[in-house]
């Protein structure tokens, strides 16, 4: 059977891991390193279709657990799948939703089988299995499907995480084994925890069920960079060099930086978007807050050199603060345009460095200046998985929005 | 001087009042009947202005209580006026607000000199004086402003009515002598309560003072249907023919074609905007509550027949449903595009059938088809301005959002 995924390494940085590829899916070509908007409930929040084409966005991110819930995965599927049921005609990734299923449901119970939870909407309990959690997807019908992993918190012990991991790779088995659409590329996921070891080991596990995609899980939950860096490393070396890799959940414009130097092809994070509703505004001058009494009265666009609709069509800052003072929803819309054209336009940026073999000076360039100085941690100031006093995951927000 | 304003009547229907117009202003012409969307705070909730133009709205109205309040009329002044403010290339009015000011101030006090009053925001205490509110648009800049009147709510006695009418009246000639801003018209706002004398006065009394247009305000305040057509009757029986006439948040689809039917030019209200955003969708057919679980599942657009961006991008109402049911803002972006749309629809049709000397006829079709069948009442099911126990005036909801 042909894989509906196609992978080529289009050059390769010399000085890192950094690598530029196309990634050709049933839905249209992504050019790599690739950032994913995220889209939980079939929206970007606030954006239209064409607003996430304006912004530049090759392919985005949906949640499949959010999705099975509501409308209903089979209500997607009789209404011909989730890109006709959003109207977005480009590629899409689903997320299994073992993360938000822990970050929303703390009283979920997990086994062998699965995961047993209740519906954060109404308390109704529920079973998600590696089965079930394709099924769904494959009702959804996105371009790349994730398998059902074990989230693993911080912090956490060497035998929690191999355990996670164990399970994690039968699971992953047991998807590959259910998984049947022949339009859909089905992508593991190592876990592994905050060891390079275990997450080597996981890496291995995976290849040898033969996956046409890997991602990394569980970073970027309150690890500090440093240690994302070498657990996302220690995947990295293990993980076919032909095959694309994607890191979940990741991050600032910093963490992209670093991701991609540690040989990642694709990203998604609520960041953009959900600072972007926050009035927390990202440019290559740095981070801006449009809460600030000093664009009160300001007439020009957030970043005169920024390209994107709201800086082109000249919404000033003193309008901008005054929409999101007023709480009107436009301010949230032509802010979250912004920082995701942004995030479009760094990753453009990283790819156009990759290919011209400058990549990692400007990428040490860029640490040392605005971006690498943005605010540090998970999205929302807080948050990500964690244990409580009694051992149990919880979580102050959901990486995904 | 020149007027800013030229109005031309194009056609009359001979069996009503109703007559079709062009109306130039200096950043537009507009064919009337009118139908203006309600941007309170400087935008049209959940609208950019793109989505005004595809929503064929020709001329907005924005609120001069509220952008002085935030944020503040002199502000936008420096940034070059409401219009470079907010990205709206064509024609503005702003309410002067003094309807506002009671809704959402109800411990405002009034004197011959103006409204003592606390702002909604901060609890400041303010002084809004008829001089005030025109130099208060004059800063915004819109085309059309208008002139503070002195609201009254229902039910009131024939004293009652005739204070706030004489008041009203002193009002609009101080507010006339202050006006000096020649790229702006100023309207006047005929009063009198639920009076027909009161209304003929009223309007007499603003004929003397030769304003360019005239606004009938203080309608579809909880008065009944059949009370609201007499009061607008007795008012434009006494107008002049070739000025134009505004009624002041008006209203349904139906109260609408009876408008028109009194001769009435230009109209504002919430109603399709507010309706939106709760899943109240207009249409030819009647309306339709989007959060009916009959369209849990329905693939076809709000109205097949709809020339719609929303109709016409083939969002599902399934899809709308659950944009709704999820909270999310694009579900009200999308269904406000729709109903906006058809408001002007309906007003183009309107236009076509007094052009084309079948209005009369087409408006009793009309009334005894679908939209006469809509629910009555002001917007939001209650308010408008009434008196408590202590004869203070007191609002629901404010009828401009």
């Amino acid at each position: 059977m042909k894989t509906p995924l196609q992978f080529h390494i289009t050059a390769k940085d010399t000085k890192s891991k950094a690598r530029t590829g196309r990634l050709a899916l049933p839905h249209g070509e992504v050019n790599t390193p690739a950032f994913m908007a995220v889209g939980t409930q079939a929206t970007v929040k606030t954006l239209a279709p064409e607003d996430l084409s304006t912004a530049g966005c090759q392919i985005i991110l949906a949640n499949a657990y959010h999705l099975s819930l509501r409308p209903g995965d089979e209500v997607i599927a009789g209404l011909g799948g989730l890109h006709r049921f959003m109207g977005w005609e480009g590629p899409i990734l689903t997320d299994s939703g073992g993360y938000q299923l822990f970050s929303l449901a703390p009283l979920a119970r997990i086994s062998d089988e699965g995961i047993d939870f209740q519906s954060h909407l109404d308390g109704a309990r529920m079973m998600l299995t590696p089965e079930r959690a394709v099924r769904i997807q494959e009702n959804l019908g996105p371009d790349i499907a994730m398998v059902l992993d074990e989230p693993l918190g911080f912090p956490h012990t060497w035998d929690e995480a191999g355990q996670a991991l164990s399970r994690t790779t039968l699971w992953a088995q047991r998807a590959k084994e259910a998984h049947s659409l022949e339009t859909q590329t089905l992508f593991g996921i190592v876990q592994g925890g905050g060891f390079e070891e275990l997450r080597a080991r996981s890496a291995r596990e995976l290849m040898a069920l033969d996956f046409p995609g890997y991602a990394v899980g569980g970073l970027c939950l309150g690890e500090a960079k440093v240690e994302t860096e070498s657990l996302l490393d220690a995947a990295t070396d293990v993980l076919p060099l032909d095959k694309p890799r994607y890191v979940m959940g990741m991050g600032t414009p910093a963490d992209l930086i670093r991701g991609i130097r540690k040989g990642a092809d694709m990203f998604d994070c609520v960041m953009p978007t959900r600072h972007a509703r926050r009035g927390n505004l990202f440019s290559w001058r740095g981070r801006l807050s449009i809460k600030n009494a000093a664009h009160a009265e300001a007439p020009g666009p957030i970043d005169p050199d920024c390209g994107c609709h709201t800086c082109r069509k000249g919404y000033s800052r003193a309008y901008l603060r005054h929409l999101f003072q007023a709480g009107e929803t436009l301010g949230q819309r032509l802010m979250t345009i912004h920082n995701l054209y942004f995030y479009q336009d760094l990753l453009a940026r990283a790819r156009e460095e990759i290919n011209r073999g400058c990549f990692s000076s400007w990428a040490e360039e860029q640490l040392a200046g605005p971006l690498g100085r943005d605010p540090e941690g998970p999205p929302g100031g807080g948050g990500g998985l964690r244990r409580d006093r009694a051992g149990r995951l919880v979580s102050g927000v959901s990486a995904r929005d």
